[in-house]
């Protein structure tokens, strides 16, 4: 199954580097990876989904405090989380399929953000799981260039989620 | 002066080593890294900013097409690109400051994704510029968490930019 850490590291050069050398030298697969900012300057917060079983996903949580430079690790996986991925995607679009484009963009709440006769770029945000039905839904015109951030988390303060929602008495 | 960077490469599990090793040991500094599927299964795209000179990201290029799994390098900076960051943020929000905060939330078409009666987390898309502008804005009522993508970035098929409306004839 996929587990989803969270990381807050000191800002520095060599985190990065520390840290894909940790993952590449154990064989651990990062299948989505983001970095940015975090709440101070002196941070920075990372989401990482990586497969994995229990017990290779705690081995790995110990190895990542090991790391010089890593403030606080947390497996958010089923914690109530708020995830958020961004995608812009060039698609094919002329007069013809122009109509169906805007009506999916409309339906997802996505924005077009640069437009040509021939083309549009589309932007949109939302869970992993919008952004895959979304992908999907405009594979059909032609995509001709895509670039997607890997997902940011925020545990819910309010600590609930429809799963758990599922789950309570 | 920052430089951005486009790299289309082979998903493979090692490249990102290979990356973040080229860049620690030239001395080369990441300011933004953002990294996701592409438009193909097996291709990711790649959006960095670099600080450096004209002759250090020249040198930067060279290096970077000579790793294994690079398709394509380019150097975006000159060029009208649409660039996008995500942000979300967990702030104090009272009865007291909650109005002013969705009243900020509204400026910039940021949404409320989790709410309690004490905080609630924001989520907004926008350029660089914007993000920075936002943040700015929100830190008075206390950044509680924050994460933040890298940007990424797809060239305007439009090819036309504020920019480049300036200094047109």
């Amino acid at each position: 199954m996929k587990y989803t850490i969270s990381l807050l590291v000191n800002n520095e050069n060599t985190i990065l580097t520390r840290l894909t050398n940790l993952f590449s030298r154990r064989g651990y697969i990062l299948e989505s990876f983001a970095i940015g900012p975090a709440e101070s300057k002196d941070l920075c917060r990372l989401t990482l989904v990586v497969p994995g079983t229990k017990r290779s996903i705690n081995q790995l949580m110990k190895q990542l405090y090991k790391l010089v430079g890593i403030i606080r690790v947390e497996d958010v996986t089923f914690v109530p989380c708020v995830e958020r991925e961004l995608l812009i995607a060039k698609l094919n679009a002329t007069k013809k399929t122009r109509p169906e484009i805007l009506e999916i963009a409309n339906i997802f709440h996505a924005k077009v953000v640069d437009f040509t006769l021939e083309s549009v770029i589309l932007e949109v945000t939302g869970d992993p799981g919008k952004i895959v039905v979304v992908e999907k839904a405009l594979n059909k015109f032609g995509i001709i260039e895509l670039a997607r951030t890997g997902k940011i988390a925020l545990i819910r303060e309010s600590y609930i989620n429809t799963e758990i929602l599922r789950y309570m008495k």
